[in-house]
């Protein structure tokens, strides 16, 4: 049986997971993992659609986006998202819209219509999950859905997956992350190359690695979000931004990097989420701290690395690349494969 | 349902699977994943066993080891382990005897053994794997079984499971790693006090992270084996001890580790595999390596590291204990949990 997906947003996930399947469908020689074929059978962003039963051509698409700035096609003009949610037959509703994490935005009313559609969601719009968590996972339960998030927290660092499976049976007493790239690559240079912050940002806007307005990054926001899914979904918690207390990295000054190196340590912006089972007062927190230049956390540039503190097994560490198009669409790809894997038994 | 297992073997590891399971059988509070009780109803090692339908006691079990020397009961004296996997009814046999990588030793009759007998095989043990991994697969397969051995590898550091379930759809390119605690315990020694190798390895046998006889893990025989798991499991190769170039740590100077550290560098006993598709010249090699400082592998300590490299996700890192009585339990423990998970469904 064909699975079948809609993908909702195009920005560079949506069509990250384009250009992957576009490739794979041609070219099965990775598939050792024997799983049903999956054909995207829709496509929406915030101007239009394009529907095909049949299979949407995805090279086509990606080429119609790039010119035109939408993927609608003159007979799908008009039709919305939720248009697409709500009437194409199709099993897996990949959630890739841009993130608000004040109201979750319009990917909460997506990520819940699907729901009540009947169809799973794999997403990697934090901005739900930070707000209504526990509301969604419960509506997929009511449902029998599979609700899977990996591509929220670390782009291609598996931490959610590993975490829920592969360490099943091993309880997670806290766990420390670099969860956000801009930071990292900033944090790296002025550790290097003794440059002042705003140097170091300059740098990075002009390379792409920070946005025109790094506010989300640099202020901790984006950290803290990811804070708020692994504080939620691996830990059972149930808390929103609020819960977090967010120092950003904007008034580190290089002076205390060069304090810092003197003592054998550098800096990293650091999220972490420890759990106080006796007191409740479970701490959250994003802040810039001291890190032995010798220990795991201190990795370079735009690399992410979770340390997760079990009862069993001590620390298990696992690191992946933060952010890109097709890193973050591989994690979406991972939970799409696993819940053909699931559904086909 | 009950899920019945033995264990065969009682050293360090087969003593920290029953002392976990002695735990969380009275303490079920980490119990997320729905999973069918567990029960011990054998636990062979070269003197006899104890067996119990209903459930042997473990403290009582792990209580007489300490103060006898064996597992075994006045009742069950001389039964071999042999006749607990043919005799007692049961569903998983975990199979943790000494390691034995020339002749795969007594763990790989007790495997193949296992699965001709109808049970599922989790083990710790590499000696089988490293002879006969392909036949031993087969014969799982053949008999509709499922063979687990992430414990094989870097103890708690869960790399099989990680890359063959989260990665999944994820074609493996590469792979290296620090794959053997007592070596890098040596090597970071010489590194941060600038000591000799022989000083280094007795303080390391003093410690009890080297044993007397050292061969094994300072000439890169362990961490091969590692590799030739690796390679035949994520890799789908079909190689052995002989494929791979092996050198271990002994000639190391501390005027290498002067020199490395001029340059900015460590060094490390790497083991690696790439696979090279279109030559048929796939690389398997063990050897010190020069990483630079900043690097993900240049980890302290008996930490275990691999990076895995990936088509789709670039670098994934994984990190964990390499050893240790509980920590390679606990890679044990998520495996059977595994098969109980997926037997329940």
């Amino acid at each position: 049986m064909t699975l079948r997906i809609s993908i909702i947003g195009f920005g560079a996930v949506g069509q990250g997971v384009s250009e992957i399947l576009a490739h794979t469908n041609h070219n099965n020689h990775n598939n050792h993992n024997q799983h049903p074929p999956i054909s995207v059978v829709a496509i929406a962003d915030s101007r239009g659609a394009v529907v095909d039963e049949g299979g949407v051509d995805l090279a086509d698409t990606l080429q119609r986006k790039r010119s035109t700035g939408t993927v609608a096609t003159a007979d799908a003009t008009g039709m919305t998202a939720l248009d697409v949610i709500e009437s194409v037959d199709h099993e897996i509703v990949v959630e890739a819209t841009p993130t608000d994490i004040t109201t979750g935005g319009i990917g909460l009313t997506h990520i819940r219509r699907a729901f009540e559609c009947g169809r799973h969601v794999v997403t990697s719009n934090k901005g739900p999950l930070v707000v209504k968590y526990r509301e969604l996972c419960e509506l997929a339960r009511a449902n029998g859905l599979h609700f899977r998030f990996e591509a929220t927290v670390g782009g291609a660092m598996p931490i959610i997956n590993l975490s829920r499976e592969v360490l099943a049976g091993n309880r997670i007493l806290a766990t420390e992350g670099v969860l956000n790239g801009t930071c990292n690559y900033i944090l790296t240079r002025m550790d290097d190359e003794g440059v002042s912050y705003e140097h170091a940002l300059g740098e990075a806007q002009e390379l792409g690695i920070a946005e025109a307005d790094p506010t989300a990054d640099v202020d901790g926001i984006d950290t803290a979000a990811k804070i708020v899914i692994l504080a939620n979904s691996l830990f059972g918690m149930d808390v929103g931004y609020d819960d977090v207390d967010v120092t950003g990295i904007t008034k580190i000054t290089p002076e205390a990097f060069k304090l810092a190196k003197e003592s054998g340590h550098t800096i990293k912006l650091i999220g972490e989420v420890q759990e106080n089972r006796d007191s409740q007062d479970n701490r959250l927190r994003v802040a810039p701290k001291m890190v032995p230049r010798n220990h795991p956390l201190n990795i370079g540039g735009t690399f992410n690395l979770a340390s997760i503190q079990t009862e069993l097994a001590g620390r298990i560490t696992i690191g992946g690349i933060g952010a890109g198009s097709i890193e973050t669409a591989s994690a979406i790809l991972s939970d799409i494969l696993w819940i053909a894997g699931v559904g086909g038994e």
